[in-house]
């Protein structure tokens, strides 16, 4: 760590993306972290940020979004070039909390500035295509797919990828949104009316017996790391429950997680924590989608592993070394959607942790998220089932 | 949780103290906290607030002092009446991160705000021969003690109290300052020469083999919580390493020490944190002093405790529900003195968590602590072991 004086810090060149130092108390360096998005999980970033002595700055359309409890906020769309200049002014990197990032944006940035993860990786997760077509290329597992251009393409589709499918719009969708079940072809006619007019992709619908994720890291140097498979529970498209590691995890699974995770971080040349949603078919993995950033399904790891998500991102994206991914304990997630659940109750329950957004309340919305933990699966359970009964539709 | 429209959030009353809403995009409450002091307490305060939907304010003389990079800062002598009162202004509660808030400022305030804990407990902390005389008026061993007002009242303390014994000012002392050990009669004269001309204590020096401190908590209703007991290495009167659960821990020793903490909050109607130091002599419990706040030995609870010491005083002081203060595994706390130590050294060791506050490197003064945590007291020691070679003499 180079020591600086105070003074130099404010004489420091306001080159844009030059590795200046604030002028913090501490007069040590304190690394500068450009943030896109500056929502839920920009703000859980920025908390972890402050005791590790790294500043982050974000970008957000919303003024007074949930990251300005933790950092300055730039009001602007995020792919306004003045508003990404302002937020990538002075940093030492820049990174993204939302995959709706314009890769073009990213890419203006990384002329300047290490942009981490890259926006070649951006723009791979934000096309189901193109994301599909790479787990495809790997030897990853992948339910089968085709691509939709237009009404004709749709029974092309049908013809290949057999029925029930479900149609998706290739770019923008996220909890459920833009997407349309085909129980038949009979449902053709429905769902291009639905769709139609952007490009689409039609993805068969496997049978499988859970939803998992794997959070993983690469490091600068190429160090690889895993957090323990999570298992997932939907509701209405939403993800309501995650619980760590999953029940039941044994090694070749998480090896067998690990793996695909390892193959798409170096294949992306990847720098950052990405994570990959799976489907656990009868003991066999299937790619379902990833996203190149933290993720809602890793926010246990801020009570239940030795280094949380948002930390081994910041610690990824500066070039430091990786945390350890290792489980503490048993650990389940809830999301509060919608409105929060009274207070009280929840910290009643012992092991749990609330998670406050600071998000008005809206039908639909993540505002928040509860996190318990516990040192067994029953002492888990049993404390889970008390959470559950809090708020019902709400919590859980 | 009441909700409240944005648009009259801004139109509440600005009055002094009343449990007027932030603005914030949650349109819920978030209640409003005032503390007294800025310093790396105020900033893990804050820390620990966010994720609770809780706003900091805080007041400190220092500009850019740690807890500006969580909340809104006053800065301003702790002293000053309109720096109080601008701190407080529409806050739900005062509280304070340094026990040298002058007590007539915390009874001001009190007047128009709940001040929790209430200036008496803080004027007693304030004081070392109120504190010792609280100790035994309420049954709780404490190493004999006089009162030292003038040279002669040296002469009669040391017949009382005997030698070797150390000769303290009654107020402001703190890491070892503002004392002076007599290792016989004969350094009187030296000791009155080092101190005199304020009030003074003499306490005797008694034989113990470690030094524990208790993390207690008592709620607005009266619950008493505590942590569990916390092993204290010292060096140069400085806390370096903190072990908890402290080593040997058994159910007898820990109950003595709650008895302690809990004779002691009950007796100052205390509401919050509060810190008792102790010494273990041969398994009794002697008191040393209280910290009417959250407490340097109790940083380990940020990861090794199911609620932090700083999530508990928040829950304490708003009246919410009391955490559980169990330990999660075992867990050690090392300082950072003068200097913050090489950064990715620290990373590289498997559960440690670096919590740099944001101060200017100076000798002798806390610049950051590490937390360790492990699932065994080997992992433990192992783990410690490492941190202690990264930079001898700066942490641990």
């Amino acid at each position: 760590m180079k020591a600086v004086t105070r003074r130099s810090l404010h004489q420091s060149e306001p080159g844009r993306c030059n590795p200046v130092r604030w002028a913090t108390l501490s007069d040590v360096e304190s690394p500068l972290v450009a943030v896109l998005g500056g929502g839920q999980l920009g703000r859980m970033l920025g908390l972890a940020a402050i005791p590790l002595g790294v500043r982050c700055r974000f970008l957000d359309p919303v003024d007074g979004a949930p990251a300005a409890a933790v950092g300055p906020l730039v009001v602007g769309p995020l792919g306004d070039p003045g508003a990404l200049d302002a937020v990538a002014a002075g940093a030492d990197v820049v990174t993204y909390e939302w995959e709706g990032v314009p890769a073009e944006g990213a890419a203006r940035l990384a002329a300047g500035c290490p942009v981490r993860p890259g926006p070649d990786a951006l723009a791979v997760a934000q096309d189901r295509l193109a994301e599909k077509t790479a787990f495809r290329r790997l030897g990853i597992g992948v339910p089968e797919f085709a691509a939709v251009d237009d009404r004709a393409g749709l029974e092309a589709a049908i013809d290949a990828v057999g029925a029930p499918a479900i149609l998706k719009t290739r770019r923008g969708g996220y909890d459920g949104k833009g997407q349309f079940v085909l129980q038949s072809a009979a449902d053709a006619d429905a769902a291009f009316a639905a769709l139609g007019g952007e490009p689409l992709i039609l993805e068969a619908m496997v049978p499988f017996d859970r939803e998992l994720s794997v959070i993983a890291a690469r490091g600068l140097d190429g160090e690889v790391r895993c957090f323990p498979l999570v298992d997932n529970a939907h509701r209405d498209g939403i993800l309501r429950v995650s619980r760590a590691p999953a029940p039941g995890l044994h090694d070749a699974l998480q090896a067998q997680g690990e793996a695909i995770a390892h193959r798409l971080l170096d294949d992306l040349d990847y720098v950052g924590v990405l994570t990959v949603e799976l489907f656990d078919a009868a003991g066999t993995l299937l790619a379902n989608e990833i996203a190149p950033r933290v993720h809602n399904s890793g926010h246990w790891t801020i009570e239940g592993a030795e280094t949380s998500q948002f930390e081994q991102h910041l610690r990824a994206v500066l070039g430091w070394p990786l945390g350890s991914p290792a489980a503490r304990g048993h650990a389940a997630m809830c999301n509060a959607i919608g409105a929060l659940p009274p207070r009280d109750a929840v910290l009643a329950v012992a092991g749990a942790r609330l998670h406050d957004y600071g998000k008005a309340p809206r039908p639909g919305r993540k505002v928040g998220h509860v996190t318990v933990v516990a040192d067994s699966p029953d002492a888990l359970d049993e404390r889970l089932a008390r959470l559950l009964t809090i708020a019902p539709g709400t919590l859980g």
